[in-house]
């Protein structure tokens, strides 16, 4: 494939330094480590050139939810975008009745965040031994929502399709977070045919390589969008990052190729270590290694966690030679251990 | 000035068929009507390229804080940079206590939105007969936030320095919307240096023409902008408008030479209709003229105002070829009554 084929480079040009010291590493975030190659690049300034950015931008941006709702197979009355999806699970609480929501720790911090700050009670139902979700039936009546991240950060497992629909059939709002859905290669969006109380929420911040644009997007049956749009202020999207947005949709093969590199260097890594790795199926591994400290010494970081996964760290899949250098790190580390 | 001589471009080339009737106008928004000129455009685009769009934007924006702080005058711990101003005003509700909000119509509809978002009643103190601040100190105890806008919209008018230090002196806090101070040349920003209880509203929609880009930002004490930092999510604003409004204050001569520009028109259209046209100090004119249909037939789009203002429309400064249409429009509208 022509677009992955360009992936690994750079590993040449670092000269006799070696790659490992030249400049920091960073795979603490989840980000793709992917920006685009400089013919698209192009491609995205000539048409963000021809925004108009005097004027407001398209609200709702038409076009883009358009797109979206072709990407995912269902309707644009399906779809809201925001200015990322971070700000959705705020609107999203805003729409349902209930005075707790149900989190599935160890997961993204934000759903409890945001939460709290609406006044309303957080009740953790922690993941078990395998990181399978737990019996949240049991806290679903009175619920403002069931949050579901699959796959979930930062275990990387992705909950089955089955288990979302036990969850979803107690009619309690379900807000299932599939930000890293592209790396699975499955999703459960569609079942908003069929379940009104399903609100799904992806990004353009992770397979799409746009974190820098903040653009999310929920989707939802037509009843539940029309409330979320009652809630919500206008010109919440900006119109360069709508437009970032529709050109990696209309470039959707550069997104897969990427993605599948990403997924390929993921197994490459999970095999050198698989004995204190945990399968993922997102763009990061979990691995039981107190390592977060050594490997910031050799300029490569990684988010340690806390609480159950005390001891462990959360690592983003990079570029090949920046995942070279990880391995290299992870390797002194094991000796020194 | 080299930059202002283009701003009355484009009228040439409309050919026979006639300015007024060879595009839609837009005049409803109050936006600038001025995307950047090409070079400029060209200079911006080669900065977003250089955006990492798969990193994450930094957060907060530091060195689009300190530009803005040396812009307004102040340090960068009094500056917020948001999606847009109108996502500050929910944020702003967040920080202080009390159960109302005053706000003065006829004015922007925002302020009542967000604090009945919040829970909040809304207290009505209408403006006077030339829209001076009423008595608003009468029912600041207890009060969430008193808004002021100055220069008002729909209005057009500023707000007198020293009736905004007296709403001040109550101590309750007041949220004082300055998205139109460039037109009016004048600001009461440095006014936080005094109080803490002040939290200023600016925007790059306006004066600087980045509608599109969604970037507002809010200038208080040290003390009121930790606050406001603790209530919000992170990477709320995108790389791509957090660069976009850095390359406009850079490029500050051109912001000031639109904006002379623009008020020297409105002050062209305001004499051509001082009969029915209230004096301004932003980049709109408010009219007695029951004319919003009327115009939209040829083409014109201005805002009709209802209620206490029902019969009058609000007209934004166009470019010269653009206002010598509405002019032209007007005319007809008054030959016609």
């Amino acid at each position: 494939m022509v677009v992955a084929s360009g992936l690994g480079e750079g590993r040449e040009a670092h000269g006799s330094v070696g790659p490992c010291r030249r400049a920091e590493i960073y795979l603490d975030r989840n980000e793709n480590p992917f920006d685009l190659p400089p013919d698209l690049k192009e491609g995205l300034m000539r048409e963000l050139s021809k925004v108009p950015l005097n004027r407001y931008p398209p609200s709702p941006p038409a076009s883009l939810k358009e797109k979206i709702a072709e990407y995912v197979g269902l309707s644009s009355e399906n779809v809201m975008v925001a200015n990322g999806s971070d700000e959705l699970i705020g609107a999203v609480l805003g729409v349902f009745e209930g005075g707790h929501v149900v989190v599935s720790p160890p997961t993204f911090a934000m759903y409890a965040f945001f939460a709290r700050k609406e006044g309303l009670d957080v009740v953790e139902v922690p993941l078990g031994e395998n990181f399978e979700l737990g019996d949240v039936e049991a806290r679903a009546r009175g619920a403002r929502a069931i949050f579901i991240t699959s796959p979930n950060n930062p275990t990387g497992n992705v909950q089955p399709r089955a288990r979302i629909e036990e969850v979803l059939e107690t009619g309690a709002p379900v807000v299932l977070d599939e930000a890293y859905a592209e790396f699975a290669g499955e999703s459960a969006v569609d079942l908003v045919r069929d379940y009104d109380n399903l609100v799904v929420l992806r990004t353009f911040s992770k397979a799409f390589g746009l974190a820098g644009a903040r653009v999310g997007y929920a989707v939802a049956s037509e009843e539940t969008m029309a409330a979320l749009e009652r809630t919500r202020p206008p010109f919440a999207v900006n119109a360069l990052s709508i437009k970032a947005a529709e050109f990696m949709l209309d470039h959707i093969e550069h997104v897969n190729a990427t993605v599948d590199f990403i997924v390929g260097e993921r197994e490459r890594i999970y095999r050198e270590f698989s004995a204190c790795s945990y399968p993922s199926r997102a763009n990061f591994l979990l691995m039981r290694l107190d390592a977060e400290g050594f490997l910031r010494e050799r300029g490569v970081h990684v988010r340690g966690l806390s609480g159950r996964l005390s001891g462990h760290i959360r690592v983003s899949i990079g570029k090949r030679e920046e995942n070279d250098c990880l391995i290299e790190a992870l390797h002194a580390f094991m000796a020194d251990g």
